[in-house]
């Protein structure tokens, strides 16, 4: 898919097909949020990528506004590392930007997580002390028969200015 | 350009080419900022298409880490929504990696420009104080007889793991 159409067209999904995620479109998946920008290339990011179904449904438990994690056919759990924290969370966004981008160009959805029990995850999956989760990305094919929605935008005039803040002609 | 392969070929652009970089060009850029994911759907972000030469070259005095901003063709300022701040810095990221990545598609580069005097950019371009500037974003072609460089990515067995932190096998 067209890196432009990819970015304008992406929803969020929350409910999934039963169709499987193969492990390659994962790895491409994960290769795309390698290749985000970091500040100082520190790359300040660590991911795991779930299929297992009872590790799934473990982890949909523990995601407070994630519940439909349960019932992915995959997931990734991002991490950064709390070490080298000054752009962490910024650089982390970039990389889950890129994933939701690369799964949405190969027809499967995501919704960023942001709220779950990351002590629990962290233990449950064996995630050392110097990283903390950052989201738990669930991907899939959208469930069919309830498409995704695309969300409101604010209308262009306003949040795009040019040359000055609060002038709408070029 | 593939969305993928957008991605994962971008390249940091600090060098620009003199050719011009085209209006509806920064428009799409934007577009592509103005669909990033946004927690909550705030969208807390609001965007400056600077092109005025004079306007860059002051940019650049004033961006301490991109001097380079006053020999692009163009820029776009980011600001971020600072009564809404929760979530704005890394909302905010994911508008600037979907820009980097629609301008890359459309043969231009970018850089996130980090340390820069924040007030006297403000205070230039007319913002209001509830916004903050998150970064200055120069576009343009990347200049002849100086490509580009890749950034040493962190090795997939370094960053990767499957079902546990750890497992390197799926």
């Amino acid at each position: 898919m067209d890196a432009l159409e990819a970015m304008v067209t992406r929803k969020v999904v929350r409910q999934f097909a039963r169709r499987p995620v193969e492990l390659e479109q994962l790895r491409r998946i994960v290769d795309a949020g390698r290749h985000a920008m970091s500040a100082r290339n520190l790359q300040p990011w660590q991911f795991i990528i779930v299929r297992n179904p009872d590790t799934l449904r473990e982890l949909g438990a523990l995601c407070t506004t994630g519940r439909f994690v349960a019932d992915a056919p995959a997931a990734v759990v991002v991490l950064k590392d709390t070490s080298n924290a000054r752009w962490a969370d910024t650089d982390c966004a970039q990389a889950v930007c890129n994933m939701a981008n690369a799964g949405w160009a190969m027809g499967l959805g995501t919704c960023w997580v942001g709220n779950f029990d990351a002590a629990a995850i962290a233990q449950r999956l064996g995630v050392p002390g110097n990283l903390a989760v950052v989201t738990v990305l669930p991907f899939g094919y959208p469930a069919d028969g309830n498409p995704p929605q695309p969300k409101p935008l604010k209308p262009r005039r306003e949040v795009v200015h040019f040359e000055r803040f609060g002038s709408s002609q070029p």
